[in-house]
């Protein structure tokens, strides 16, 4: 049994993510956190958990006050799901009360390699000492790190429906770095959170379609430190061309509550065929049990994603005398599921030493 | 392990089944018919059961052509998702081959006691001389016979939302019956299937509402037929009153996938008090796993009881001179959920002798 | 050319004016104010009045704080689109400074002929003296009264959906009140305005469907009163029957921004006849151009009335031996515009001479 | 007096053409045409067009069939609202009955300069001898021509939405033609017609968002040989650079109605500044009724543009070492509004020698 606490289990993230733990026999929640409603019941703020008889206990949880004592003395592992510069505030008195205890971060304060991206784009760190010691975890690509690793930094949405068909491609040397990736992002509502703000109210957007921080999304420097690593890799043998690889990065916002539709455009190397682009994608994914490649584009939908841990994926490369070296990579999830909560029971599972697929379904439920 | 066919699955409740068997590793699949789709696979046509690799079977199942001898011998029950006047051609042969076969009907051929309102409502019936082995399967009323029932008829939809809140105040003798009940029911798009009619486009029904069949919808008979029974059983003793019970029926349909949310108006009988009505649900509901009475009729909401079994229920009575004899009744459910393949589940799970709950989640996602 | 000023211009019903005047050329705005927005321009807030060159005007309007000298002075009429309480504020000192200015008061103050159910069911009023000098103004019924009143208070949005269909009826004695009226009504998310709510996010009622205040909306007193008047005026010829009608009001939210759909339950007295009910409509609403009495129930859909002035009613009598006294009449406008701005608009009309229609547009877009 | 037929009315670009046409007392209409709905009044198809009394004779119209010599006796100009290859059967011999007729096709047929481009994409061509002398009607670029034409073929949606930001940067030699540029384009369902396709249902695409067609869609060749040609206009003079430029284009469906965004991205001629683009942006559009310049991205949005003939633009240039050669442009439109029936009517203004923006709103209303 995997003693469970989550932290900030109020927000979009933290109530799905009980919601994706109640599925579970092997897991038992031993705190859920919300400074809003410490002392009311899940169900009552959420009645969704609702339920005459409790089945498997959620009906019965109670919001509390975030107890570091409590927390680290009864869990196994703590889900962090707070705005930036929280978590790193309350990770460094957690292990110290317990060395050995595991730790998830859905939020962003440890999913740097270089601590000064994090500080220009979000705020000083509170625990800079640790962040090293976190795997950065995007599961399927990292899994064999995130097995032995006790701290791990969940990505955030944007990146993870971005890497997952970008890294490999990279990892493979198949990109033209001359000219930038261009990487064109459609999220669901959600992705903003639960907060009373004017741009999450139904009136302000249904019927709404609209981009926004068009150059200056946080998200765009951890997807671009991730995808310039596997770049630096992918192409040190061939020492030649760009160092680097530049991002366009452009966020909009769609009027439907999950999901992330990614639509990447992508220059190949001189001669590179579709059928490397299937190898590179093979090397990476097959077998895994979340990442499909489908062969149509048009069926890759944030629809056929909804709720669960899938990442679908599709390419089709240009036929043309004008547009033969470009590809473009289509990809959906869901952000809260696969972009955030979901990928982080993923990564419980991987710290366990359980298969990757325990306890999460297979599909989405339709229509 | 059950063996399960789904004759008819691949329109909304066919698939929504599926995916609702695909959470089991006690249940597995034998054949699953379509005349659309026959040699196409599942995930082709819905691209949610695509899989790298194909955990549970889902993603390698193909549609087939209705096959009797196949179908008989390979299945321990059989869910039939077919229009009206469909399944009851098929069960005669199937049961000819296979007596012991287990039949859970999503369709209306078996509904009815009174095969005259049948034929009144829907057409001449292909197999009346079954009709009487059939178990009327709404589950949280009738699960005792439903248990030792080897022969199942789901209810409609728009009729378990009005008679899980009903019954219970019926049989209880609560009513009174010399004015009619008033059910306003909204219900959500896939209520009306997956034809292609214009009513269902999304440019016809986005930003729509309207009422439909006011008069005349098929599922009244059936309320009515169910509601007369309890009626009847519950007033038997006292002798005095309305012989039967009148029921105004007003079916709408609201811009949203999923659901359908009641509103129920009931005259009370002199001196009954909102103690006597949670009595009542009380005696019926208590400790029952799906259907919570809940305090706040503001809560109950379509979007708590999305995907799952559940069905909520909260009533107010009115507390002024002139309506203090009045109580409204507010209950949620989802349409292809407990309205359909969830409650077909759990008919299977009471006909196979397992606990209700078995592999059906617990609650809904959010949001 | 008229002059009109709006007070609190910034909410969706003020905004929603404002694009209504901006179809005519015979109005020309004086001010605009709104406390959040003061020194902003429309366009800043509401993009949609962009425009490089500002044809009528409303590209360049600048949200000012209210002004008592400088509206009193420029205007010729005066809209209040405030929270109740607020407007009972302002007038007063307005008519000192203009005595001949008109006024339209979209908000409650001064709805009620019966000032103790404002307090009952508002607050204190802050200018009851003047409580008796308007006139309400739902158009379709009372323009006689408006063509010559000076002060006019606009109806609610549920009691316009709702006593449109309802009034005919009662004046014309149509209705057996020995059994409350049932209104059930469904209602679009601007109803709820701009207002920072959980119960406004997008994620939040999306998918969502749910029933509110359901035995104590402030708009239940509101048509009440109305309906009361009615039927004492219907009734009081006949000298049998019940003195008083009761009104049960069920209002609902659904996932759509614009829109109130209103299905209600009559009892017909002994012997009413289809006939009856259509002549009852003729008197009331024949020639007129914005109530329309539609042949199918069905075909009243919010969707149909959308950004229009438009009130379509259907109805239809039960046929059998247990239902053939009662009427179920379905009735859609849109909330925003006949149950607010565009009735302002058609109130304003005959205040100031002209037609009820000029320059308000007689169809709604579709899709 | 303008005698108007619409050819075609029943869908939903026909429709809405009525309901633009019923906002203006200088149009009337001689025939509206439709092959399933002839018999038919306009508002019993479409009920939103239900008037007690009609007020300006829309309520009155009929559906009737195609009648060349009706329609070419009592019309001065006829709109075409048919699948492709339908108009070009009729054109012909409209003219040879009436040659002095106004045609405005709002289909495919005459869109092309190059007639081999339309048999590639669309079909063989039924009238090629009258291609040459249609104007291509993209309003707010190509008005003085427009003026002087007969014969107006309406641009597509996807293209109109891409052209208006593209072309004043093409002709005005900003664009650094060595690398695509990249056009990423959102639509609304209304695109994809009225027809009964499962793609269309609301079950399927509502909570969906989804790419098609990302190398193939036709309206690709239509943006690339207006850019192609402004391109070649705009830098003919320096004579350097390549010959001409690539369109990348990837349409997506979002789940709403209307609207169409378009996220482009250009790489900049070296030393190229936001100034530059302010002004090739001016040079075209200054004093325009309908374009709008905003100042913030995140301001261009579908819901603000809705049912509306403007076009809002927005642009942002990157700052940063790696992305300061590459701009990104927003525009938003309504795809039935500026992108068919009310660009259609803005030709019609001109060809009538009226102000462009006679008879049409002002601006979108809210919410």
């Amino acid at each position: 049994m995997i003693n469970a606490s989550v932290v900030g289990a109020s927000g979009y993230s933290g109530v799905f993510l009980l919601f994706a733990l109640s599925l579970r026999n092997d897991v038992q929640i031993s705190n859920i956190t919300s400074n809003s409603y410490a002392g009311k019941k899940l169900c009552s703020v959420y009645p969704s958990f609702s339920g005459r008889k409790s089945i498997n206990g959620f009906s019965d949880l109670v919001f509390e006050r975030y107890n570091e004592a409590a927390i680290s003395s009864t869990s196994d592992v703590v889900f962090f799901c707070l705005p930036h510069g929280e978590s790193s505030k309350h990770v460094p008195g957690l292990l110290k009360r317990n060395a050995s205890l595991k730790i998830i971060d859905i939020g962003a304060d440890y999913r740097f390699d270089d601590l000064e991206i994090y500080k220009k784009y979000y705020s000083e760190h509170n625990s800079a000492e640790l962040n090293q010691d976190f795997t950065y975890g995007l599961s399927d690509i990292f899994h064999e790190k995130i097995k032995s690793s006790q701290l791990v930094a969940n990505p955030g949405c944007y990146p993870t429906g971005a890497l997952l068909p970008l890294l490999p491609l990279l990892y493979s040397n198949l990109v033209d770095a001359s000219i930038p990736v261009i990487i064109d992002s459609l999220s669901g509502i959600s992705g903003a959170g639960r907060g009373l703000k004017l741009q999450n109210l139904f009136c302000e957007v249904n019927n709404s379609v609209k981009a926004y921080n068009i150059w200056s999304h946080r998200h765009l420097p951890e997807i671009s430190e991730k995808a310039r690593n596997a770049f630096f890799e992918g192409s040190r043998e061939d020492g030649e061309g760009p160092e680097t690889i530049e991002i366009l990065f452009t966020p909009h916002i769609i009027p439907t509550a999950r999901g992330i539709l990614t639509t990447s455009y992508f220059k190949l190397k001189y001669g590179i065929l579709e059928e490397d682009i299937f190898s590179a994608y093979n090397s990476y994914y097959d077998g895994n049990p979340f990442v499909s490649i489908l062969e149509d584009p048009s069926m890759v939908d944030i629809r056929n994603v909804a709720y669960s841990n899938n990442c679908h994926i599709a390419f089709e490369k240009g036929m043309d005398a004008g547009n033969e070296r470009y590809v473009k990579v289509i990809s959906a999830i869901d952000n809260l599921g696969k972009g955030a909560s979901l990928q982080a029971v993923q990564n419980m599972n991987l710290m366990f030493g359980l298969t990757p697929e325990t306890g999460i379904n297979s599909y989405s439920p339709f229509p």
